[in-house]
C-alpha cells in the first residue's frame, strides 16, 4: 500500500494530539513531521510532508498555508477565523499551483456533516422543520455553532424551492417557549449534565414525520473525518470549503 | 360479573360521545342514560346509574355535581374550571353525604399522569431536568398546559428534597434559545406538522441520562382513564382530585 | 395556472380514493375522471386525462397500463406485483410511446423514501448499522417491507464502498435477541399497541451515531409522494421504478 | 456536617479505585481506609470506619461480610454472586448484630433503578411492553442482564395484577425478528459502535405510548448510586437487596 506522509501542525494541541494518534494508527498513512510553536516549517520538505494537517491558531494559520502552498504541500484545515477575504486569498495564492489542494473544515465530524446535508435536502419536502440541540450545561452559547449552520443551510434550501413559511399558530406563549428564530428556523437549545453534544432535527408534514439525529461523544469522532480529508485531498486541487464536498452525497 | 351502571352528561360531546362509545364497549359496564342539554337530572335515578361520567361545561358542573352527591351518585369528572372555592363547596358537599366519591381529573391520559409522577419522582435523583414538548403547529399556546404542570411538579419535588438549582453556564444566546422558564425548569416547545401531543422529560447527572416521553396519538387514549375513574369511584368516598391517586404508583 | 388532468384508477378502494380527494384539493391538479372495476377507460380520453394515477390490483394493472400508454397519457402507479418481466413489457411498451412516462412507485411516503436514501448513502462511513422497525401488533409479517427494502439498500452501499463486516463480538444470546440478518444487517421488529408505522436506522462509529427515523402516523401521508408523481411524470417520459428518481437527491 | 467514615475493600480495583475517588470528594464523607488482596481487615476498626464498600470478588466478599457484621460495622456491597443461600448466611449473622445494616445492590446506576421500578409500575396499565437494550459491539452476551432483570419485573408485575397477554399477530417472520422472548416479554439487543450501555423499555395502548429510556455513557454514573448506599445504610439496619428500596418511589 502506498502511504500517504502527513505532518502534523499544532501537534501539541488537543486536536493536534489526537490527529497524530489518529495518523499513526490510519494503515495508509505515515506521521513524518510533528510541529508545533517554535518549529520551523522546512522540517516538513525535509520530512517529505505531501499533506499537512493544520490545527493551530487563527494568528498563524494563514502563513502556515501560504508557506505550504508554495510548496506543493496539500493541506486540511481545522483552525478556525476563515471569512471570505480569507478564501480569496487563499484562491489567488492556490492559483499559482494548480496541483495543490486546500481543504477548509469548519466542521471535521462525519456524521454532523451529513446530518447538516440530509437536513437540508429533505427541508424543502416538508411544511414544518425543527432543531433540537442538547449539550452538556458547561456550555457558554446557545444555540450551538452547528445548529445554527444547520438553520441556515435548511432556510437557504428551503428559500430556493420555494417552500411556504413554516406554520405556527402560537398566539399565548412564555417568553422563550417557542425557542430562537434562526433565518426562520425554530431552535431550542437543552443543557443537561450527563450529555455531550447531540443535535435533532425533525421535519413534519401531514401524517407523517422525519428525524435526524446526531449524537457526539468524543473528540475521537472527529478523527474519521480528518483521514478522509487527507486521503482525498491529494486528488483535489485548489481550494475546497467544507468535508461535505468530499462525501459522495450526491 | 357485576356491571356498573354508568351514566354520561354531555353525551354528545366530543369527549362525552367518547366515553358512551367506551362504556359499552367495557364488559363491566353498563351505559344506563346519556344525557345532554335539556335532559333532566332525574333520568339518572330512574335509570339506576351508580356512576355519572360529566363531560360538561364549568357554568353547569357545580349543579351537576350538587345533584349526584344529594342522591348518592359517585361522579367522574373531565370538565374543567376548578379552582380551590368550588374544590371547597364540593368538600363540604361530600361531608353530608359520606359514601358518595368525587374525582375531578384534569388529565385522563394514564401515560401523561404516569410521566409527570415518575419525572418527579427522578427528578431530586439529577443534576439537571429539562422539558420538550412537541405539538401540531395549530396549538395557540406554549408550552402546553401538561408541560407546565409537570415542570412544577418536578419544582416542588425538587425544592421538598432540598435539590440545588440546576446548572446552566450560558453567557450567550439568541432569544429564546434555553427556552422558557417554569419555576426554574427549562420547557421547550416543538411545533411540527404531523405531530399531534408528545412530551418528553430529560433528567441528567454525570455519566447518565433518564427520558420519560409520552406520545399522544388519539383522543381513545383518554378512555382508559375514564374507565379506570369509573371503576375505582365506588370504593374512594370523599373528594378525589386527579386520577394518580387511583393509579398504584405508591 | 395550468391544472393537471388527473383520473383515478381504483377510485373507490382506500389509496384510490384518498388520491381522489388529494388531487380535488391541489391547486395545480383538476381530477377528471374517477374509475373503478366496470368502468370504461375510454372515459380517460373523453375526459382529457393527462395523467393517471392507477391503485388497482396486480391483474389488471398491466392491461391498464398498456391502454395508458397506447393513449399516450402518463402513470404513476401504486399498485403492487411489478417484477422484472413486467417492467421490461412495460419498457417495450413505452419504447413506441416515447413521449409518455410510467412512474412504478412501491413506496408513495415522501419521508420513507429519504429514510431510505440517507440511510444508504451514510451507511459507508459508518462502522455499524441497524435498522428497529415499530409497527401495531396487528401486523402479521417481521420485519416490514420497508425494513427489508432498507437493508438491502445499505447492505449494497457498503458492498459498493468494499466496507468491512459490521462488528458483532456476541458469543452468548438468547434466540432472536440479535434480530433477523438482512443481507448482513441486523433487523429488529417491535410490536405495540398505540404505534402505526416507524422506522429507525442507527449508524455507528467511534465516538459519534447518527439517527434517521421515519414517523408513519395516517395514510394521508402518502398523498404528497403521489402529488409529486402526477406532477413530474409529464417530464419524465420512460420508465422509472422508485419515487426516489423525482427528488432532488442528487 | 457530620463525615461519615468510610472504608474501601478492593481500593485497587476499576470500581473500587472510583468509590476511592468519589468518597473523597463527597462533603459529607471521609475516606479512612483503603483495602485490597492481603491487607488486614482490622485496619477498618483501627481507622473507625462506620461503613465499608465492597467491590471485590464472590470468593472473598462472604467472609469480609462476616467480618464486618461482627465488628458492627455496615456494608455497601456490588461485589456479585448472591444467591439465596448466601442472602440467608447474612440474614443469619445479621440476626445477631441487629443495629448492622447491609446492602446488596447488583446494580447501583441509579437511572437503570428508576427505569426498571418505572417499567414494571407502568406495565400493568397498558396493553403492550417491549425492551429494546443497544450496547457497543464488543459486549459478548444479548440480551443484556439489565434488560432481562428489567423483562422479569415487568413480567411479574403484569402477571400479579391479572394482566392479558402482550397481542403479536405476526405469522411469517425472519429468524430473531421479533426478539428474544424474556418471561413472555420481547427483548431486542443492538449492538452499534459508539454506544455505550442504553436501554428503551416501550409500552404502548390505545392511542398513546409511554418510553423510559436510560443511557448510561460512563462508570462514574454508578458513584450517585454507590453514595446514595453509603449515606442510608447506617439508618438501616438489617439485609437490603436492591438500591431501589433505598429511594423513595413509595
Amino acid at each position: 500500500m502506498r502511504m500517504i506522509k502527513v505532518g502534523v501542525l499544532g501537534a501539541k494541541g488537543k486536536m493536534g494530539a489526537q490527529t497524530c494518534l489518529a495518523v499513526e494508527e490510519a494503515a495508509d498513512c505515515e506521521l513524518v513531521a510533528r510541529l508545533d510553536q517554535g518549529d520551523e516549517l522546512d522540517e516538513l520538505t525535509k520530512a517529505g510532508a505531501e499533506v499537512v494537517v493544520d490545527f493551530t491558531r487563527p494568528e498563524v494559520v494563514m502563513d502556515n498555508l501560504a508557506w505550504c502552498i508554495e510548496h506543493g504541500i496539500n493541506a486540511v484545515v481545522g483552525t478556525t477565523g476563515f471569512d471570505e477575504e480569507r478564501l480569496a486569498t487563499l484562491r489567488s495564492q492556490l492559483a499559482s499551483s494548480p496541483s495543490t489542494g486546500v481543504l477548509i473544515a469548519p466542521n471535521f465530524s462525519i456524521g454532523a456533516v451529513l446530518m447538516m446535508q440530509f437536513a437540508a435536502k429533505a427541508a424543502p419536502y416538508y411544511e414544518s422543520v425543527e432543531i433540537v440541540e442538547l449539550h452538556h450545561p458547561d456550555k457558554v452559547d446557545a444555540p450551538s455553532g452547528t445548529a445554527r449552520r444547520t438553520a441556515e443551510l435548511i432556510a437557504d434550501a428551503r428559500r430556493e424551492a420555494g417552500s411556504k413559511p413554516i406554520p405556527d399558530a402560537t398566539t399565548t406563549a412564555l417568553d422563550g417557549a417557542r425557542g430562537a428564530d434562526v433565518d426562520g428556523i425554530r431552535v431550542h437549545g437543552v443543557r443537561l449534565r450527563g450529555l455531550i453534544a447531540h443535535q435533532e432535527v425533525l421535519l413534519g408534514d401531514e401524517g407523517e414525520t422525519l428525524t435526524i439525529r446526531h449524537d457526539s461523544m468524543a473528540r475521537t469522532s472527529f478523527m474519521a473525518g480528518v483521514l478522509l480529508g487527507v486521503r482525498r485531498i491529494g486528488s483535489t486541487p485548489g481550494l475546497t470549503v467544507g468535508l461535505e464536498h468530499f462525501m459522495d452525497l450526491a
